[in-house]
């Protein structure tokens, strides 16, 4: 039997997914489990999407132009456009998923050997996509004390080597739901300008900003139009995590043309995706308008939830549907696969991804988790109490 | 501005899409193109397929198992059953258009450095998605005197280092329509066995072989069941190139819980996509009778086509919907572009794919073309009257 590669046994393992097996086998014993783990959310796709669907009248499903069909590209630039953030459709590249403009980027932007900088915890499959791209993640280490805040540009510095080529921030933050101040943004700007690198800037949650909170684009930071690019997604947007429909935008034209070469190799993006996201663009703003006023709630109420558990502790996020909590466990690997298979209440239980995932220093995370509030306030209250129990009980419990 | 990746410049450009500007151009002076360059039917996709997607009735567009969904591998599991291939659900891995299937199994098996050995001229992409996986292509010369066949396997064994892992076919072949004979499969799996290789074996043009041949799958080939990794899609069996829904088939468990890492960080393929694909199984016998029919027609009158020409030579192949083409031109490079920036007949000209993509030998292919004959037939009458028109017109004829 040949060997397979160490490339392959290298990649780390999903921390949203890893659980799977013990949820399905809750699952199975008839335990209704509350899946807080994935960024799937329960709200409804707009129906002006849901309806293009219906409506197709497609006689052959043609591969459509690698970059994206011309329409829909043309048609998100005005969407860019409208919020300030000032491209043509040249500047995009229809991508499946937000999870291929990320490949898109590493493959483009980088070499083998290369190193990005990454805020800590971060979104995990960075790391996923690093290691199938050769390019080594350098963490640097952000805080649940003050609520994840941009670590110091000290700390930066501190990091940069000749093989480093770009940072990566998510903005508004998975997993931690930060959202990052316009000083915060402006002191990278001058950062990556000094050391000439890439800034990747992940917004796919832009629209998840709260109490009034505004998301500064990575796109409109001046003097380093030639150093952004930004990875984006319908998939949060509009509740599409399926259609598989993602951008990359950079004003960087020798990028743009590397990245449509990798897009050529793989043919087109899904069409039934792009058809769908097209019309996504014409939702009414009353959906954004309810869908996040039922956000706000969520939070307020797992926020304040969790911080009345003894020994939990959560910042209150100003953006995205995540945050990190503090448990008071000995390894939250152990403890969030313990509630999955050792543990019920009332016949119910809660699937959360263990923090360790989303760190790559090593030890960092062992007592966090991420929760996802993608679920109602009804379901997020049975959640509480089930954790609130399962701490109880837990025998690796800390204090 | 930062510096770009060599990886990225190093991609190669699709030898299928690079044209694309001039047959643009073409177009907007009003010259109707006849595209054989790609590998994109004018076939009706089966109704039952069509029929799926208006019936949707999803509320959320979720993220679907990143295997896949369950009822669709099951279903595809039947199918491969059914067609003599001993698999089951688990055994299938689902991807994102059989591309995601060759980038899965290159990075899944091979570390960069890595050697594979292609039989030329092959599928442009496999190039491109080594690139992307660091991975040497060794390619090993056919020809097109004899029809493209398999070369000897002591060519393959003059190849092979300690650092050659896998083996790439293409059966029936994209772009010769070669179809591998048992014999040649026999000496395929004795190789592998031998030199302890993988045996990549891209079989998605299954379902279109002709003349009463039958197709061999790697997968039936007794003894390397654990070295065989298939790449599937239904892009070309249902005319669905756009869905984008390609399978990754293999015995090796290793292999497949290692690829599910990479399917996992890209979350899961697209959901309608797969809708499409589940439904698609149940397509009648009747379609695929007529779909054979018809391209055995437009095989014939193509291949006649094109040996009627003065200084043209193609082999009648067996399978898929390509054929290569011997021209009488200094350069297939300089011929596909000038033919469709500098020549017209009767208003229309036709867009070809030079070989030259096809093939990593420097200097191979230059006087070949990958031509697909997947318009109808009163289409190829009139490209190939162009192609006779434009060859007498030519100024790099060289015969």
């Amino acid at each position: 039997m040949p060997t397979i590669s160490t490339r392959g046994r290298q990649m780390p393992p999903s921390p949203i997914r890893k659980l799977v097996p013990y949820s399905e086998e809750a699952k199975q014993k008839g335990v209704k489990v509350y899946h807080l783990n994935i960024g799937q959310p329960d709200i409804r796709t707009p129906e002006v999407a849901l309806e293009a669907v219906r409506n197709t009248d497609l006689k052959v499903i043609e591969y459509s132009h690698s970059a994206g069909i011309e329409s829909y590209r043309k048609k998100l630039a005005r969407y860019y456009q409208g919020i300030g953030i000032d491209v043509d459709h040249n500047d995009l590249l229809v991508t499946t998923g937000g999870s291929e403009a990320i490949t898109f980027a590493f493959m483009s932007c980088l070499n083998p050997g290369d190193e990005v900088i990454i805020p800590e915890p971060f979104y995990a499959n960075y790391n996923s996509f690093a290691t199938a791209a050769g390019v080594k993640v350098k963490p640097i280490e952000s805080y649940i004390e003050d609520g994840f805040a941009l670590p110091s540009i000290n700390k930066f510095e501190e990091l940069i080597t000749d093989k480093t080529k770009a940072i990566i921030i998510c903005n508004p933050n998975n997993p931690t739901g930060y959202l990052y101040s316009e000083e915060e943004m402006n002191s990278l700007r001058d950062l990556v300008l000094k050391y000439d690198l890439y800034l990747f800037s992940d917004e796919v949650y832009r629209e998840f900003c709260y109490d009034g909170h505004k998301h500064i684009s990575a796109m409109k930071l001046e003097g380093i139009e030639n150093n952004v690019v930004m990875f984006d997604s319908v998939s949060k947007r509009y509740s599409e995590c399926g259609v598989r429909i993602g951008t990359l935008v950079s004003k960087n034209k020798e990028v743009m043309s590397t990245a449509l070469k990798f897009a050529q190799a793989r043919l087109s993006p899904p069409t039934f995706g792009q058809i769908i996201a097209e019309a996504s663009l014409d939702t009414p703003k009353s959906y954004f308008d309810e869908v996040q006023q039922e956000y706000i709630e969520r939070r307020n109420f797992l926020v304040e939830g969790l911080n009345k558990i003894p020994g939990v502790y959560t910042p209150k996020p100003k953006g995205a549907f995540y945050t990190v909590a503090k448990l008071p466990v000995d390894d939250s690997d152990k403890f969030c696969q313990w509630i999955l298979s050792d543990f019920s209440h009332k016949n119910q239980t809660v699937m959360m991804a263990p923090a360790s995932g989303f760190y790559s220093t090593p030890g960092r995370g062992k007592n966090e988790v991420r929760i996802a509030y993608v679920l109602k306030k009804e379901d997020l209250a049975n959640a509480l109490e089930v954790l609130e129990k399962a701490l109880e009980a837990y025998p690796g419990r800390t204090e």
